[in-house]
């Protein structure tokens, strides 16, 4: 495994995506130009993709090995082992997700949850601990947490953000309508729903 | 107001989360190194984009009217009537999104959930109308919904996206792992959790 493999970030899109398709693929072969079929993709890029992951990836007539495709791209992609993870503010979408089976073999586990709100750590029912947001600092720690799915009120997004930073988390999924700000070292990966619908709507 | 502009992608991203960002910002103007300075967007990007919108938007010395960009924004952004959506899927997150104060003042308006489940439709406590899948082609028509938030499970995925491009609906959010393919007359946003949890552990 190439550890200083640097792929754009087009490419690892593309490549995360890809491995969600080749996952449900029925047949043990792909070719290019069924990858093309389901994501538009040009041929081209695919093989330029291919070619950037450094592996032996040639594809014979019949296309590519399914099987090894998949084992290239978790080898690249996925870690072997079990990320960490937190929601931190558990209004209902928040509180949703704090559910394993939505995270089942995705090589992501949920340990706990955070909010700001004691009542709300209190009285939710659900099978993983839950901690007042002031605890993060040594839950984060004791609990080897490299991520966090930040589900705050937009009005608190940054200063939540702020405060995951300082623990030491690798990485955050923002799903509030604001734009954070963290150091180059904490990854940033924006999934509004409404800035989703503002996109599809904008003519 | 111009009706045949057409921004690019990224620009138009640029331009949602701009909107969002000054929706909170504390005072009257903006300059462009405070908008560098949350978003990381360089100066003369965020001047070409202004250029672009083909708005009067030339700021004094002191910064851009926030008001003033608020208004042109919403209006090349938003659609100033509220558009009608539709939840399809409601497992844990689905349900968690039928929730009107998590849309509020978004422009979007949920009408109704959708899925394939009989007893989940019948026994889910909300504030609005829950169908069987089936029943999606005369629902969607006569509550006039445009967009529709996918959060079926990732099996299911394509064959529902099917069935809503069969309805006439105008864009999905597709909150689920897969890729799905559409006609290029329905837009489809990306937004897996899990997928931005591989993006930002991705070495």
């Amino acid at each position: 495994m190439s550890e200083t493999l640097k792929l754009p970030e087009a490419s690892k899109k593309r490549m995360v995506q890809l491995l969600q398709i080749l996952k449900a693929w029925p047949q043990k072969k792909i070719t290019s130009a069924q990858i093309n079929e389901i994501t538009g993709w040009k041929d081209s890029l695919i093989r330029h993709d291919f070619w950037l992951l450094g592996k032996n990836l040639n594809g014979v007539s019949n296309g590519y090995s399914v099987e090894n495709l998949i084992f290239v791209l978790e080898e690249l992609i996925c870690d072997s082992s079990t990320k960490n993870c937190c929601i931190v503010g558990l209004g209902r979408l928040g509180a949703a997700l704090l559910d394993q089976s939505f995270f089942e073999s995705s090589g992501f586990e949920i340990k706990v949850g955070f909010d700001s709100n004691l009542y709300r750590v209190e009285i939710l029912r659900t099978s993983f601990p839950l901690y007042p947001a002031d605890d993060m600092p040594w839950v984060i720690k004791q609990e080897k947490i490299e991520y966090a799915i930040l589900s705050v009120q937009n009005k608190d997004a940054q200063a939540m953000t702020d405060r995951l930073v300082k623990t030491g988390i690798k990485g955050i999924v923002n799903l509030t309508q604001r734009l954070v700000k963290t150091p180059a070292s904490v990854k940033v990966e924006n999934l509004s729903i409404i800035n989703a619908l503002n996109l599809l709507a904008r003519p």
